[in-house]
C-alpha cells in the first residue's frame, strides 16, 4: 500500500550523507568537547535532522531491502570482530582502573560469544514479518469512503542505555527493522566500543544502499547532548531509556519527548491456600534461580498462612543458595528449620535481580494484593493456586503488564510470549505494556480513499 | 474474563468516599487559596489517590453499571439546568468584564440547547460497546500457556482544558465509559461552572452506587494544582491536554506524566494536475467553509502550476466568503478575476480555524510534499489526483495521521471514521495517532494461564 523502493531503486537524499569520521570520533573523551551548550543544541538538532530524512529512506526501504541490511550487519561484525574487541578492551581498561565493579565490568565485556550471540539475534530479526504495512482495521462506510488504519515506522527513535555495548547493535537492529532511523546514547564507559560498533553500522548500511545516519550516536557530545536529545521534541518520535532505575527516572523527568519506561520489575508470587507442594516448589525455583539477574525474575513471595508448602518451598530455594529475607510471621513458621534474615520495608521495595527473595506471610488474597498494589512496579505478578474465583479475582484485581495464574514468572518476555524479538518490557501504560515486540515500534496512520466524498 | 461488579455489589471502599463539599468550594476563587506550594501538592497527591481508588471500582463496573451512570447524569443536569445556568452567567458576566473576547465567550456559554447535546452525547455514550475486555490478541503456547492481552482502563486520567464547560461533562463521560477514573482542571474563567458540573457528576455516580471520587477537580488550587497535576507520575495514567497551541505546548513542556498531545491542525489540499474540476471545487468548498473553526478544515491548498482548475476553485472560495493569501504566482495566474492578499511564511505556519485559506502554486507531487513536511502539523493531508502513481506516493510520502485521496479533509473525526466517540484527534505517534475513541482511553493486561509451566 505504500510505495516500497527496493533494494535497486536508487537512494535519494536531500543532502548528501556523510561520512561517520567527524560525527563519532575514533576517540570521544566524553564532557571534553569544547562546545557551548548552544552548540551542542545545533549539533544534536542538526543530527536530528539528518535521522529524519534517513527515516523516510528506512521507512519505505521494503522488507527484502532491512533484512539484507541486517545480515550486511551481522556479516560486518564478525569481520571486524577484532578491531571491536581491541576497542572494547580499551574500554574495558578503563572502568578497570577506575574500580568500576565486576558485575558492571561483565556487561560492558565483549567476547567472540557475544558477538556471535549478536549476529544471530539479528539473523533471527530479519526471519521476522516486517510490521511496516500491516492493516490494523479497515471498513468500506456507508458513503463508499476506504478507510485503512496501517502500521507506519515511528521515525526516529532515540535511546539512551549504559554502558552494555550490545544494547546499541540490539536496538540498533529493531528500529531498522521496523523501519526506523535511530539516535543512540550509550554510556560514556562504553565510548570506545560504541564509536567502533556505529562506524560498523553505518557502513553495512551504505554497503547495500540504505542511508548511513539511519544510525547516528550523540555520545561526542555527553551528557549535555544526551539532555539535549530529551528535549527535542517534534525531533525525536519515541526515546526509549535502557537501564537501571536511576537512568529511567532521570529520563522519565526531564524528556518532553514520548518517553516508553522500560525495565523494573519488583515481580512477586503469591502462594494461594490451595496451591500444590511440588507446582509451588518447582515454580518457585524457576522463578528465583534460572535467570537472577533480569526483570522478570521473582522478587517477593508472599506465602497464605494457611498454606502448607512453606516449608518445601523454603528448603528447595534455600539449597539452591538463596537467601532468604523474611518477616517474623514467616520466620516463626520455619521455626530454625531453615536459615533466613529478617526483613524490612526496603525488601519489600528492592528489586534485587540476584540470589535474594523476600517472604511474607499473608492472611489472605485481598492481603496479598494490597502488599502488591503497594509494592508493585506493575510489571509481572503470579498467583499459584487451585481455587477459580481466587484466579479470577486476583486477575482483576492486579493493575501490570502481566498477570500470571500457575506458571513462572519468567514467561514475561517477548520471545516466551511470540512475538519474535523484544525491544524492552514497558512497564508504563501508554502505547506499549508489557513485551514489546517491533510493532511497538511503529505508529499508525488512517488512509482514505474517496472519489469526491464530502461531509454532509 | 475480570470479575465484573454489577449495579447489585456493594462498593467496597478503602477509605470512605468524602462528599464534595471540602473538594470544590462553592466559589472557587482560583489562585487565592492560601496554601503553600507544598500543602497544594499534598493535596492534589491526596485527590489522585482517591481518584486511584475510585478508578479501581470503575475498572470492575461492568458495562450496564457504567451505562447507568452515563444516563443518571444525563437525567441530573437537565433537573439541575437552572442551577447550571445561574453559575454559568456568574462566569460569562465576569469574562465580560474582563473584556473576554466574544469568541471565548461564546465557548463558556452553556444554553439549555447546548446541554442537550450534551445529554445526547452522554446517551450515544452510553450505546457504544464497551472497551474493557476486549480481547486483543491471544493463544495457545506449545507449552499448554493460554495467553490473552485485553483491554483494561488506563486507571487515573486527567485533562487540563481551557474555559469550555462542555468538555467537563464530555471527558468525564468517556473517561467513565473506558472504566477510568478522571481528575480535571479547567478554565479557571469557568470556575463557577465547573464546579456546578462536578456537583452534579459525583452525585449521580454516588445515586447509581458508583465512587463519587471516579470525577474530582483540581480547579480550588489553581495554577499550581494543575503543576502539581503535570508532574504526577505513577499517580497519574495519562494527561489530556484540550485547548490551543499555547495551552498543550506548556503541558507538553511541564508534564512528566504521559501526556497525549491533541487538536492542532494546519491541513493542506494539493490539487495535482489530473484533478477534476468538479471534485476540486466541491471539496475545498467543504473543507474550508463547512466548518471553518475545527481542527480538520484546510488551512492551505497547493495547487500544481499545470493544473487548470485554480480560477473556478478561487472564485467558489471567494465567492462564499473565504479570504485567499496567495503567493505571487497564484496571484499572477488569477491576474485580478478575483480579490487575493498576499501570502508569507506566516500564512504557510498559521491554523486560522476561520474563512482564511493560504495558497501556493507548486511544480511537482514533490515540491507538495516538501511543503507539507516542512508546516504540516501531522493532522491530516489530502491530495485531490486522478493518477494512480501520485496517490500512491502522495500516501506513503506524508507523514501525518490522516492521509486522504479525493475527499473532504473534514472526514478525519471519530465519528467519520466510524470510533462512536471522539476523546479529540491525537497529532503524536504514541499510543494513538488520529482521532481517538473510547479504546484509546485504555490500556492493556497480559494475562497468561498454566498449570504449573516453568521456562526451560
Amino acid at each position: 500500500m505504500t510505495e516500497a523502493l527496493t533494494p535497486d531503486s536508487p537512494v535519494k537524499t536531500d543532502a548528501p550523507t556523510s561520512g561517520n569520521a567527524a560525527q563519532v570520533p575514533e576517540t570521544p573523551e566524553l564532557g571534553t568537547v569544547p562546545l557551548t551548550p548552544e552548540q551542542v543544541e545545533a549539533a544534536v538538532h542538526s543530527i536530528a535532522d539528518r535521522s529524519r530524512q534517513a527515516a523516510r529512506h528506512m521507512g519505505q526501504a521494503n522488507r527484502a531491502w532491512k533484512d539484507r541490511a541486517l545480515r550486511a550487519i551481522g556479516v560486518a561484525l564478525k569481520e571486524q570482530q577484532e578491531s571491536i574487541l581491541a576497542a572494547n578492551a580499551k574500554d574495558v581498561e578503563s572502568g578497570r582502573s577506575n574500580g568500576t565493579s565486576a558485575a558492571l565490568l561483565d556487561r560492558l565485556t565483549l567476547t567472540p560469544a557475544r558477538i556471535d550471540g549478536l549476529v544471530a539475534a539479528l539473523e533471527n530479526l530479519a526471519g521476522l514479518p516486517d510490521p511496516v504495512g500491516n492493516v490494523v482495521r479497515g471498513q468500506t462506510l456507508p458513503n463508499g469512503l476506504r478507510l485503512r488504519q496501517i502500521n507506519v515506522p515511528m521515525g526516529v527513535v532515540a535511546a539512551i542505555y549504559e554502558a552494555r555495548p550490545n544494547v546499541t547493535v540490539d536496538i540498533a537492529g529493531l528500529a531498522l527493522k521496523s523501519g526506523n532511523a535511530v539516535i543512540l546514547r550509550g554510556g560514556s564507559a562504553a565510548g570506545h566500543t560504541n564509536a567502533a560498533l556505529v562506524t560498523i553500522l553505518r557502513d553495512a548500511l551504505e554497503s547495500v544502499g540504505l542511508p548511513a545516519d539511519a544510525v547516528q550516536t550523540v555520545d561526542q557530545f555527553g551528557r549535555e547532548g544526551a539532555n539535549v536529545l530529551m528535549r527535542a521534541r517534534g525531533r525525536v518520535d519515541v526515546l526509549i531509556p535502557r537501564g537501571g532505575r536511576e537512568l529511567i527516572q532521570t529520563v522519565v523527568n526531564n524528556s518532553s519527548v514520548p518517553v516508553i519506561e522500560t525495565g523494573e520489575g519488583n515481580v512477586h508470587i503469591f502462594i494461594d491456600e490451595s496451591a500444590s507442594e511440588d507446582m509451588a516448589v518447582d515454580i518457585l525455583l524457576n522463578a528465583k534461580t534460572q535467570r537472577p539477574s533480569v526483570c522478570n525474575t521473582v522478587e517477593t513471595l508472599l506465602v497464605h498462612s494457611k498454606s502448607t508448602v512453606l516449608p518445601a518451598v523454603a528448603v528447595a530455594l534455600r539449597s539452591a543458595g538463596v537467601t532468604l529475607h523474611v518477616d517474623s510471621r514467616i520466620q516463626g513458621a520455619l521455626s530454625g528449620a531453615v536459615d533466613t534474615v529478617p526483613a524490612d520495608d526496603l525488601d519489600w521495595a528492592t528489586e534485587y535481580m540476584d540470589l535474594d527473595l523476600a517472604v511474607a506471610m499473608v492472611d489472605s488474597l485481598d492481603d496479598a494484593v494490597a502488599h502488591i498494589r503497594k509494592w508493585s512496579t506493575g510489571h509481572t505478578e503470579a498467583i499459584l493456586t487451585n481455587n477459580l474465583a481466587n484466579a479470577e479475582k486476583f486477575i482483576a484485581d492486579i493493575d501490570s503488564a502481566a498477570v500470571i495464574v500457575n506458571a513462572s514468572t519468567r514467561f514475561t518476555d517477548g520471545g516466551e510470549l511470540g512475538l519474535g524479538a523484544e525491544v524492552g518490557i514497558s512497564t508504563q501504560k501508554l502505547h506499549a505494556r508489557g513485551p514489546m515486540g517491533l510493532t511497538e515500534l511503529t505508529t499508525t496512520k488512517w488512509i482514505v480513499q474517496g472519489e469526491g466524498q464530502i461531509r454532509g
